[in-house]
């Protein structure tokens, strides 16, 4: 099998897109990403996406983006799972190029959110859960994670400004990165005393509404025949039970920790070689039980761990580099993709200001519900 | 590479579930196809559906479905395609086990639409178009097809009694068929003077709105260890000019011609090997349009060929030998996956009061929109 290669990126910046429709962004954002290499006519078309039944009233967003970039007659379709949607589409674009069934394979991740008001998008977001279970008893989302924030806190004593320091890197990254949502800084006090929206998650622990765009091309390095590329080493899914109430042990995210463990070992990489990292910090405590299912931080220390600088741009582990969910925001269906393309920026040496000098190995974590699924995906500079 | 097997099949009634929710739909299939192999765990779950969000208010299906299955851990995703759903779901699966990337799946399609009301029903329909073009203007997935009927009667002479052959052979055979929403026949006569919807297309030129889910299991041979299997030859996805008005010939059916001519060409057969077939006989005219595109008729004679018995069960070409979408249903992400079941009887020679006898070589096609993804599969006895 040949070694597959992340070959280009595209973007839109994430934020209020409202001029724009779903197609307008997938298009944006696969363009840029075809554009270096006009020859290279894609097998596959995989679009990642949510819920563009919900917010446009469109499905059969594959044949539709075939169509818009005059690449009809092309395999062509949408693949979902929750807000894992995008790592679950780069996941099968990736298996698809390695096992030769495609020479190379676009890949999109797209979510159009500001569209629908609040309720809608509560609404959207709660199918990620049991509609029978979940749905029905009036539990939103957001107030799922707060009680696993609240069971975080109180089981591993984790103050309030600790849980502050994941949404405070966040933005410091985003600050200077353009495509983000939100170029702002803000302080573990902003954060700390910003408004309860579910108690103990207040309004900056949580990622925002916005829209955009990202896209991957993928080929074997056979067909990109260039000297320094970005490989993928592996990319793994795995599944959780399915509601947050019938797992036994709430703090560990099992679907992460199998999937970065048969990435890791797939890739024959441990924790301490990784030097650039994107983990799903949908909200304060995801991004916090996330970095510990993988095995950088240990039980209970993600958050002491983000508060001590682990995670700092500087630190042991750069994580968020150009701001995560939290800051360059969370068009779910595409966040997976963005997240590759923000390594692709850090393996290539052009992150800018955000650059993390000397990286080599790059991983990025992309869940969809509670960790109920889980896509752990490990780039290398090659 | 091995050769990929469909192993077993499982599938429900299409009909009004209203006793059951899409995933106990989805697990009633699921375990049906599961059951006479209880040693294979399946490498992959694919979950081909077109609309759960709006039916359900329920996404993130293949992990529900995962753990619904006791199988957490495994990979799982949701696919979409419009009413090829099914169809992409199935060539994925395949795919995945040609090139080694499982050694099994389970693929499952399911769609619940008696929950929604007919103008809902037809909202969900047109996603399948483009939601800034032709929905915009109001026209409804029925009409567009309507104008394709009106267009395909004028150029080729087609009588009105001929646009009810397809209809009527279909209700012939789902008489017999178990699984079947509409275990009745009818006359041409009926057809011909059932009440206008959309001029010229009349209710029974239409597909029926319903529930249900097919499942099947896919594993390589070796695995398998079986004498008289049903392989899988090949499967073929493309893509047409995505809205109707653009293109320049409404009558050929491009993307079913192309996977149809790329399908038949892996699989080394031609038209005159085929032995069966299950067609996307959504309207009268999109049963005639696809025999055609594929070469079983020639252009403007599918569905006078159909009028003249070369369809029914006893034909030349036997097709939609249970009832087709018309008359065993179409819940419309399920659809592929119930050809691929039905499919799998013949070959097997289980067909009961249905059996093509002495069948060896099945041909699917499962399509989205008018034509705008098309997935031909083609299935062989061995």
């Amino acid at each position: 099998m040949g070694r597959v290669v992340v070959a280009s990126v595209g973007y839109t910046k994430v934020g209020d897109h409202w001029d724009k429709s779903i197609l307008d962004l997938a298009v944006e954002a696969s363009k840029k990403a075809l554009k270096p290499y006009p020859n290279i006519k894609p097998d596959v078309i995989i679009v990642g996406n949510m819920f563009s039944g919900q917010s446009s009233k469109q499905e059969h967003l594959g044949a539709l983006l075939a169509s818009a970039l005059n690449l009809v007659g092309t395999p062509a379709f949408k693949v979902e799972a929750a807000c894992a949607s995008g790592g679950v589409a780069f996941n099968l674009g990736y298996r698809m190029v390695r096992s030769g069934e495609a020479a190379s394979a676009i890949v999109v991740g797209v979510e159009k959110m500001r569209d629908l008001d609040a309720p809608e998008v509560s609404l959207a977001l709660s199918m990620a859960e049991s509609a029978e279970y979940t749905q029905f008893i009036g539990a939103s989302f957001l107030s799922l994670n707060a009680m696993l924030a609240r069971l975080y806190q109180e089981t591993y004593n984790v103050t309030r400004d600790e849980l502050s320091a994941f949404p405070v890197l966040a933005h410091r990254n985003a600050a200077t990165a353009e495509h983000a949502q939100f170029r702002k800084a803000v302080t573990v006090e902003d954060v700390s005393r910003s408004p309860l929206v579910s108690d103990p998650l207040r309004l900056l622990d949580c990622a925002p509404i916005g829209d955009g765009a990202a896209a991957v091309l993928l080929t074997s390095d056979e067909l990109l025949n260039e000297g320094d590329v970005v490989e993928v080493l592996s990319s793994k899914i795995s599944t959780n039970i399915f509601s947050v109430y019938e797992r036994e042990d709430l703090l560990t995210f099992s679907a992460t920790k199998d999937a970065a463990s048969k990435a890791f070992s797939e890739a024959g990489i441990s924790v301490e070689d990784v030097d650039v990292l994107e983990i799903h910090d949908a909200f304060s405590v995801t991004a916090a039980l996330s970095v510990e299912a993988m095995g950088f931080s240990k039980p209970g220390e993600g958050a002491k761990d983000a508060a001590a600088g682990v995670y700092s741009l500087r630190g042991r582990y750069p994580a968020l580099t150009f701001g995560g969910l939290k800051a360059r925001g969370h068009p779910v269906g595409a966040t997976g993709l963005y997240q590759i393309a923000e390594l692709w920026l850090q393996l290539k040496g052009r992150g800018g200001l955000n650059q993390v000098e000397g990286c080599r190995i790059g991983v990025a974590q992309n869940i969809g519900g509670v960790d109920t699924t889980s896509v752990v995906t490990v780039l290398a500079k090659r």
